[in-house]
């Protein structure tokens, strides 16, 4: 019986695969169960009852590639060797050596929070929008994490060996096929070591189940991450084009990513993933083929309505059975004339909740019969069990109508494989809920909202009447378009769309995003900042303003980014002010712009644009302090290609030119000098800063910065950007959120940000500050009263414009001060 | 206690409405309560304690409005007059004298089901995407039918009420205001009366809770019915802009409506509804001033972190408890330093779900106090009640921290009135929730995702040691917002938005749609129909072709459809058959196209291109019947305007033009003679067809049609469009579901139907029509090798295409004719 686990149970024929590199699949069970022969003490593997087992095994197989996942038993030796298959074995996984699978070993409690607590507590019902019934508890979201981590671990393995052997395929770069609900996270994880160990891969991530829109998906906490798990990969599938469009919804709104909805195309970090449908299909010809040969079992005197189900809260059971019973008292011809023959595959039999919906079951099942049953009559054949393929494809083949039913499904199988068994003449009629994938694809079908328990009757009873010529009609149509996307075809699709990901760069467009350009911001800044208020553009340096460089010596300004930041501070409504981790005299060379604020040690100096500055005090007990912990740091760390910057108020500790097996050690001991010195040991871009531990930070420092240019009431008067790419950008993302226009410039996808945002590098940075010169120069004539067509024309003569504004006296040569003082720093300069 | 019953609790002031007419609110609550005195025995008004109450009245009042809705008790006697207000009532609805109430009288029982039964047992949670706690109960849906009805037809009698006064206003028509998810419906049947009884009106509808997205909206049983039923509105106004692009996209989606996202419009029935997002707000000045005057009652040597909501299961109070729990965890520098002051309003407490929410609080108090609690102090101050307004500013005023984090909220009030009442310096803190609307304004309050117990409990933290600056100017932020968006300016937008309905005709675009042109069907119909397949186009006569006329043999066709069709009959891959109710050889007339296949009465008969034509068989003993009925139908209804048409295979009884008042009693006369003769009686415009009882209808008749002219395997090598706009035309739908593009021609708007898609009149039939004619004259020079480019001068120079079609021999002249015939009906001409 490996129809109802999951979702998929399919096989490929050999021709189908035109994969050009090996395959590594990732799924959460291996493709066979391990069990011990409890008379040898043995490994056996059994046929596994399901999941991706017989789809992509072959393929898989004959690009000599690997097979990670959990073998469903956890030993207490985790290298015991996995048995080969048996002689036997007639399966499509028989050919699958044990040298071909990566096992995952996992502690049983921590296993259970994964798979039970998190895979099926949590996503689970959350995807299949039934919020009330998803947990969210913090340590099953952990055991998540690491279970994730170690898949991701394993698959690194597997990659080296696969790079070890240099397979025949081994000048493609190999795809990594990630499976389901379970492997959301391990995406990036691989990505990231591959990276590191220079092992080139192609990443591929399959959703079986449906994806929900932004307002359910939204409610997790754990959101972010989920998303940027999946975004790990170079392609994304789901079943339906509506779950591509909920997932590429929520990238936008909860990670604030750009999206393509046209091409179906995410941007992460600078990289492009392509999101596709792929809806997926059963062996059809196999199926007819068994259908063909399986031997007769229903009584054909009676009408079969046929449902085949998981017992599960998702497929509407219940909902169906009270249908079925709706039928009867409103139809009352059908007693005696038909019978529901469902069948319920025992799942997830030690959780309540299931435990609960099989006990609702029975009770329905007995009342109804009792209700109905007639001395030679039950309405209701229920059968609580699993079922051989051939008695099913004979179910199949006989029944005059499936119900699949389900509340909420991804795809749902059964549907198609009832067609493909329907060689009987007349057919039958599949009726089939529109909140299941099918639904969506399958058009010829009845469809019927199983929460409609009348109209799910009259369907019923629509269906057990259907002249044959539209019985005929419909059906062949189902079995047509079933036979031509199987799952040969969905394996091709597969393999097709990772094939287009190489063509990449000579076709923007399909497969990556368009570069971010100046248009790109209009949407989500001219509406904040409008055509009245002044701008203060809040900017870090290194990694925001300029690319990051091995050395910050070597990390300069672009020219073109110079030459826009010069202009801008020319115009009378922009105030700039630089905020970086530098030292502040250093920051201020770097970006050698006159007539503009900044802020070095992370706004612990600031320099004001008419001289005056601004030092956060340093405590006093740590003034002697920051000569020793200087000493100690060049005595003890500084080898290997380590050193640290005195910048005055603090000491950065940068280890980018260490190489990369060396850093760990070296940064624990510099972290360990730090905090015993009395300072905050805060991470950076490949480096260790040693603060002072005082409550300042850019955020502070950018509500402080503000304050001091536009008065107390700054709020009401101006608006803000803030753009910066470093974890410290977090603090001032954080204290200006819901007042600024923020952006976080991050290459790497994992990042948790405050910012509303993404940018994917400094050339997006460029785009916005031009986006800000655009809609200043363009409102000036406005106020001028020039028509918008005059203000078009002004956008096309910058130079002109400019000299508007060079007469205006610029505001920042005399920034209003508070009278206040916030701390007892010197201001002098 | 009046801010928390529901969502609204607002007043406005005497200057801020400038409607131009009289304004009838109806509300599931008239805005008051009636008790009766058990002394006297004699009713009593009483404050209402919520729902609309001060925020409209005043503006309702004044223009010399009506308010309807249930007074809050059933009546024995629905005739009892209701009291004035007391001479000391100082309350807004004072001056709301009992002629300008119309009060709603229901069935106990009946009432039940439609408030707790279908309003708070489906609706509520569903609209708050919670769909696993809705039930769906067709005898709940029936009583809220019945009541919306029900209120309808009060309203209908408030309308001629403020009719027959002719108040001075009354040159402008009254604006009908319905609200909340009580009434959805209410709105057309208001609509179809008033306009029967000649009396305008402008409609409008707002709902105070979150509309879902359509991923859960679907799920509802009823739901085309409850979005037509809002769409009875000219105007619909929802809190926020998320909640009004969820339900345009389920008007589309479900319904098959033309929309603009841009400009928020949805057609239906030849109708453009607009949607409006009013964020509704509250007394700004009144706060401020109880919180001016209101006495201190909070000891303020403790930082309170206030929480007041309605004890519903949608406002997370358990997630908020455990939040709180865990920031004393993770915190316990807060212990005796802050207190959680939760206020829960008792709400549906007769209902279990609520009873066991309280259970659930008592318990968690109990548990995280006994936890807690030191010998003078406690973490939790719990009171379970009502609490005076006064005590309530000072609570809002004084509290360090509010916590407002609903699971989903349609906006929340206590959010804003906290706000209001912060004059303190420094001011506290507001976190909200982002699944309430007032968490997608009120961007500088801290968020707080209330399902993250981690990430709350650092919220709360950041919330108790934010610096004096940020939350000063966070604050600032938000009352200045709160004061200008205050419920006087809510009440101005909706003014607002109901004057600029008038301006509809100037102005499309803004609040009306574009008519529809030949590029609407682009999307829906060229991924349908594509390159290569035949068409075959079937279509209704009249209300499809021809506008509906007085008299049948006026409907004829408009001169541009009649060469349209000419056009495309000559065509090689398009094939036509007009499938009408009339005779055959009447369409045949009415239509005059040469070489195009006729159906009349229903299919019934059915004439060929080649001359051949199908009679489908009256049963033999029905034959003598036909001509009896005839006979009685003429000497006994024949009268006032009405006639029978006879139709060979069926008679027409047609009331057209016979008086409203008159036509009810002659239609069920009719209905009895049919049904006496052993006829169906089946309803059509204005008439009733006596048809015999054969399974035969345009459904068969359009499957027979297609298997005559394309062979049995039709279905595999034609597309299929029908167009139709009659209840007879549903059969055919639903026979072609998921095998045709579908189309309802239908100008009312109560309809369900069987179509994918609606159009509005004959003028857009003919629209799709020259799309059809588009398409297929682009797709020849496509066969002929030219490029797109000449593809499009093609269809620029039609005069030329056409004669590339002319020498083509019509496969219409010689269709394919199946041998097995369906039927055993004549196919003689």
């Amino acid at each position: 019986m490996s129809v109802l686990q999951n979702s998929v149970s399919v096989t490929v024929s050999r021709s189908s695969c035109n994969s050009k590199g090996s395959m590594i699949v990732v799924s959460n069970r291996l493709p066979f169960i391990l069990k011990r022969n409890e008379k040898t003490g043995e490994l056996e593997r059994k046929a596994s009852a399901g999941g991706l087992v017989t789809a992509v095994a072959p393929v898989m197989i004959r690009g000599s590639g690997i097979w990670v996942g959990w073998p469903g038993i956890h030993l207490d030796n985790p290298n015991e060797k996995i048995p080969e298959s048996d002689p036997d074995d007639k399966t499509p996984t028989a050919g699958l050596l044990s040298s071909k699978i990566v096992a995952i070993h996992s502690e049983p409690k921590l296993f259970d929070s994964y798979y039970n607590g998190c895979c099926n507590g949590t996503f689970w019902p959350l995807f299949h929008s039934m919020p009330d019934r998803a947990t969210f508890i913090v340590d099953h979201w952990k055991a998540y994490v690491k279970i994730n981590e170690e898949f991701a671990m394993k698959t690194i393995h597997a990659l080296k060996l696969l790079k070890e052997k240099k397979e025949k395929n081994g000048n493609a770069p190999p795809i990594v096929w990630v499976h389901d609900y379970h492997l959301m996270l391990a995406a990036n994880w691989i990505r990231e070591r591959a990276e590191e160990d220079e092992i080139k891969c192609k990443l591929a991530f399959f959703l079986h189940i449906p994806f929900p829109p932004w307002d359910i998906f939204r409610l997790l906490p754990w959101s972010d991450e989920v998303l940027q798990g999946i975004l790990g990969c170079d392609m994304v599938g789901f079943h339906i084009t509506d779950y591509c469009l909920n997932f590429i919804d929520c990238c936008q709104r909860n990670l604030g990513c750009r999206v393509d909805r046209k091409n179906l195309l995410v941007e992460l970090g600078g990289r492009t993933i392509c999101v596709r449908p792929l809806p997926i299909g059963v062996p059809f010809d196999r199926f007819v083929t068994m259908a063909q040969n399986a031997k007769p079992v229903l009584n054909m005197s009676q009408q079969v309505i046929l449902g085949v189900d998981r017992l599960d809260y998702t497929k509407g059971l219940v909902h169906r059975l009270k249908a079925f019973e709706r039928l009867l008292e409103k139809y009352p011809e059908h007693i005696e004339k038909v019978v529901l023959l469902q069948i319920s595959v025992p799942s997830r039999t030690d959780v309540k909740e299931y435990q609960d919906l099989k006990e609702e079951m029975d009770q329905l099942v007995g009342r109804i019969n009792g209700r109905f049953t007639t001395p030679n009559w039950s309405p209701i054949r229920y059968i609580y069990g699993c079922i051989g393929q051939e008695q099913l494809a004979s179910f199949y083949r006989d029944a005059a109508v499936a119900l699949v039913t389900p509340l909420r499904d991804g795809m749902n199988l059964v549907a198609k494989e009832f067609v493909a068994c329907q060689i009987n003449k007349p057919p039958g009629v599949l009726i089939v809920s529109p909140f299941a994938g099918a639904g969506e694809m399958m058009h010829e079908a009845l469809i019927c909202n199983p929460y409609e328990l009348d109209s799910c009757a009259e369907v019923i009873h629509r269906a057990l009447i259907m002249p044959e010529d539209e019985r005929t009609v419909r059906m062949n149509h189902l079995r047509r378009r079933e036979q031509l996307n199987d799952v040969d075809s969905w394996m091709k699709a597969f393999l097709k769309a990772m094939d287009s990901l190489e063509e990449e760069e000579d076709d923007i467009g399909a497969t990556s995003m368009q570069p971010v350009t100046i248009d790109d911001f209009d949407e989500y800044l001219s509406k904040y900042i409008g055509y009245t208020q002044k701008l203060a553009l809040l900017l870090d340096y290194d990694g925001t303003l300029a690319p990051i460089a091995p050395h910050p010596d070597l990390a300069t300004l672009p020219l073109e980014t110079k030459n826009t930041l010069q202009r801008l501070s020319n115009m009378s409504d922009v105030y700039i002010a630089i905020i970086s981790g530098r030292n502040v005299n250093n920051v201020k060379e770097m970006v050698g712009i006159e007539g503009i604020t900044y802020a070095g040690n992370h706004g612990l100096e600031i320099l004001h644009p008419d001289g005056s500055k601004f030092v956060h005090p340093m405590p006093m007990e740590l003034q002697d302090n920051v000569v020793d912990l200087l000493k100690a740091l060049q005595e003890q760390v500084c080898r290997d290609g380590a050193w640290v910057e005195n910048k005055g108020a603090l000491l950065t500790f940068h280890f980018r030119e260490t190489p990369v097996a060396k850093r760990a050690a070296l940064a624990d001991l510099a972290r360990k000098l730090i905090t015993d010195a009395g300072f905050e040991a805060a991470p950076a871009h490949c480096a260790i800063e040693a603060r002072p531990p005082v409550e300042w930070n850019k955020g502070r420092a950018s509500i402080y910065i503000l304050r001091t240019a536009f008065g107390l009431d700054w709020s009401e008067r101006i608006r803000i950007i803030y753009a910066g790419d470093d974890v410290t950008d977090e603090d001032a993302m954080l204290a200006l959120k819901g007042m600024a226009a923020t952006f976080r410039i991050a290459s790497s996808t994992i990042t948790k940000t405050s910012a509303e945002r993404r940018l994917s590098s400094t050339d997006s940075v460029l785009a916005m500050l031009k986006w800000v010169e655009r809609h200043f120069s363009r409102r000036k004539p406005r106020a001028n009263s020039l028509t918008y067509k005059g203000a078009r024309m002004a956008r096309d003569t910058l130079q002109m414009q400019m000299s508007y504004h060079l007469p205006t006296r610029s505001p920042r040569q005399t920034p209003p001060r508070t009278p206040e003082v916030i701390s007892s720093g010197s201001e002098s300069s």
